[in-house]
């Protein structure tokens, strides 16, 4: 059986996915794109030699009956309105994060999708897909270093563009770790702290970069978190697993050992697409399965609005400098696992 | 376009490949197969859920109408039969490896192939789509460590059953780097010497291993590739290219780092499947995409007859203890690339 | 010429050091000892077949003619009395730490060496003399990371006796950080945090463990230490710069690489003193020839005190769980350098 | 009891020795030195402040009633007569390698000091005295990878002289191998052969370079060195030590671990003084400490004579390009340990 797949929004992101979809997965075709700019998904379409419907309204996409479950690469702040559409329709959704603006929106779409009383909804979060991740996950879960205790992480791009600013540090780059983290650790935050450093000169004027993020969780995990959007030295994650008998750590990207010029090196990435790509296949591939299945497993609705809610807190941290509570409701059994 | 195939031999292998090309890769349908034991070809089918032709020989899939390409995964004394019919049939074929019992036999695919005048075959040989050699030859290729002179290659393996013989340490183990290595360096072996260190005591008693096989290339490369099938502590495949200017090692598997009972440590796999699964989504990911294009470009009959003399000469080499000439013809024109 | 040595206190350092005066460094011979417990003193001279006078009060030893410097491993309470005696005997004296019980005593000691004119007095921080941190300052003094803006460094030991208090943690565990950060750094700590992670089930009842203190300097670097003294797996000091270009991280100790049972592993060491030994040599090498050249260079009383006014504010952040000043008066020009 | 040492020839390495002797290392003092620059002897000696007789024989040192023990320091070819005069003389020789130009000239060493009946002579090869060789014999002689079955070495130089000529390769550079890898395995050579891949662009117009010497020891053990002095990159020292359950490898030498222009990096040293610097000072130490209890355990004339046996050998295997035996008589009972 092959899942027709509906994208609203044929962008860079939604072009990659249909790509994805249809020359790289299995299991799915894409019959249908929406664009408020018509013609470019009409060019996506004719790119890869495809034979889907183009609409002008991405809620024509979700309503046709070619359709069985859509992914939502659209213009960010109509992420809300085409999630919601689809589980009104009674569809799955895959949809690009942010779930929506707020906590606010993200809460409504979880109390759409409760009423509505079957997962409909996996948020685009590709960190738990990375096999790195996998593989640390593994190591934990199976006790290798005892109950996890403390986590130091770091998200480093060599450079971002002028129109960077200081909250998005939170809502484009944290969010990666705020998803992620949750996952490895099954917890919750609690309260949040951000510290800043001295300002890179590598910064543009008006953004404080680096920043650490402090996280305590419920059951008492200390997470920190640097972020450093111009570290100048290469796109860089990390993260370290401090348990009670050990200590786990994400793997290096795997690369060639090289002996040269005085140097006994490893290549660092420079582009995140480069690190996480493999991710977003199985990512995509996951969504594909289990919305065939009929029962959705991956980044929730949920997750997506604790997400929501702990980056709220972290800006509120930003500015106040103090010691914020990161106040996420207790998670309703219609999401337990 | 759908790449429409028969699989001739359906044991484990040819099993892994059917679930392979039906389950994960794109563009191939398996509409045909075939293996003495029917039933099991049955069974295997049924299995996964396919719905194929089942045949009780295997040149009923080559003939059937309904084929586009095959897939020889059958017991390796009928390899070179059920090739040289596909060839006469004028389809493609992946074949596993060996490609035929014999230098011989491998000469005597090529011969057929290029009356036949187009490339048809592909030989199983699945190094060449791992991505830690296609990074190594990258930096090669891009001049990073200037001329390469030397190569010091270990193959390991944790344990090998009884029926293991000193001479498989050539036609199954080595054959992998008789053929990666030429298609790393470029170049073809010119002579061949085999040293036997003191026999490890976890060998079984009739067993030479360890063994080490020293070449010199056209070129005036000098390999060196120990062979350690009972090395107890894991599956090692190690490569190290010494060039002009610098140094290139073939990157080891992707592991979380531990801190752990007083030591800093990664895994070592100990499976070979673990090391190379994914080369072979990506090597018959390749041949269905050639073969639908009309152009192998894959590890040609060629290059199983090259590997298949090399062979012959390191088993020389084994039992005279000399340095033996590897009398490979020059290549045929036909398989420039 | 050779310095002639007094030590006071012969218990476990006090003996290590006097071997180490006496066997393995150049330049110095001990001459006299004292210990409250006589025998004890006189027993650890013999069994090194040295042929010093004996003395059963310090303060004999500072006195004495035959005595050029000073060695003061005795009871911690009485390093600041002994220190003040040579200062006032216009003595050098190598005082191991603590300098003295309190930022107070410390501040006294400062005081009378400034009165009497000239630095006299080296406090016993060894790891400015470890070769691992002398090529990470070296590194980032030659500006190869840019200006440092953050620090990640931890501190943890495999297991700690039962009379082990939290507060030791600061004064006999993280002293050694306070004090060599801020010569990594030339900088001076402006405020301290320390928050507690979930407690390890292998820490006594009564111990915090691990915490993580978190500073900010006068130029802004922020530094975070994770004390963890029951990590189980072995002594472990890491230290990571991140500057604005580039990263550097102290190096792990040299270690036999192994590959075994499926692990590619280092050893940790388990016990600081392996870690640290060559330090002691190099450090009290450094006094003997500074002591002899009239012009002591290593860290001073001055770095003592700072050291000591660092960890009370750590403490009380401890108990208050708050950001706390730290209130270190202005450097006197006495200890420019 | 201070061990009074006499310095035959006064050059670089000699120098060194005595400014190592004098300044660095405990129990010894240099009293007469000797050169056939006397004028550049007594320059050497005021240099470093010391109070030492100056003549212009070396003969004189060694018959000089102030001299306890002699380090022969001089031009290679009078390094026999005056390791020989020490005998005669009765007094403990630290003689620099070449012990003699030939191995019959160790050879009459060897039996000098056979018939004197006591050991005089240690012979200056340092690497069994650096840290990382000690460290691999450890983990090999603690049975922690089963018994040595293969060693894999390199020895990279990142540039030689035009004077440098393709046998040397041997005598200057294989002859540090020669030694430790039969102190490693406790194992002698039995025969020799000697491979050349092409040579690199990089060498002078009449160097062989690289070359690979293979090895097979009297229990069966392979060796292969890689010589390669004019690898560019650095001077890179390796050995690998495989086996029946694992393998150890020499450790790399400590480093900063950088993180920059997408790089992470150790460094490679270049110059093999940085290298082994350390190893001189532990084994000049051992010499005195030796000497002075009256009883020599480093590198005896018989490990001199050895390793000259085999570099002959190795010369006749780069001339013939065949196997070739290494004849080395049994040892005398009198060099048992």
């Amino acid at each position: 059986m092959t899942l027709r797949l509906g994208v609203i929004g044929t962008g860079a992101i939604g072009q990659e996915h249909i790509r994805r979809c249809s020359k790289v997965l299995q299991g799915a075709e894409v019959v249908a794109v929406s664009d408020i700019n018509v013609e470019g998904a009409r060019a996506a379409i004719a790119k890869l030699g495809l034979n889907a419907e183009v609409y002008a309204d991405g809620h024509e996409v979700v309503k046709s009956g070619d359709v069985d479950a859509l992914l939502v690469t659209s213009w960010d702040p109509t992420h809300e309105e085409f999630t919601l559409a689809a589980i009104a329709a009674g569809k799955p959704v895959f949809c690009e994060k942010p779930l929506a603006m707020s906590a606010e929106g993200c809460r409504r779409i979880v109390d759409a999708e409760i009423k509505f009383g079957k997962r409909l909804v996996q948020v685009g979060f590709m960190r738990p897909y990375d096999a790195g991740y996998v593989a640390l996950k593994k190591v934990i879960t199976a006790g290798e270093i005892g109950e996890p205790l403390m986590l130091h992480c770091a998200h480093r791009n060599p450079t971002v563009p002028e129109n960077y600013t200081t909250d998005m540090a939170i809502t484009n780059t944290l969010i990666h770790e705020l998803d992620v983290l949750r996952w490895l650790t099954e917890d919750d935050y609690k309260s949040v702290q951000v510290v800043f450093p001295r300002t890179t000169s590598k910064a543009h004027a008006k953004l404080r970069d680096p920043q650490i993020v402090l996280f305590e969780t419920h059951k008492g995990i200390r997470i920190d978190v640097e972020i450093f959007v111009n570290c100048a030295y290469g796109y860089d994650i990390q993260c370290e697993v401090v348990g009670e008998t050990g200590i786990a750590k994400l793997p290096e990207p795997s690369s060639v050992l090289m002996r040269k010029e005085a140097k006994l090196s490893e290549t660092i990435l420079t582009d995140w697409k480069d690190r996480f790509i493999d991710a977003y296949d199985v990512e995509l591939q996951a969504f594909i399965n289990d919305a065939t299945a009929g029962q959705l497993k991956g980044p929730s609705a949920w997750d997506g609005y604790a997400a929501s809610v702990a980056a709220d807190a972290c800006i509120k941290a930003q500015n106040s400098g103090a010691i914020e509570p990161v106040e996420l409701p207790t998670r309703p059994t219609f999401y337990d696992k």
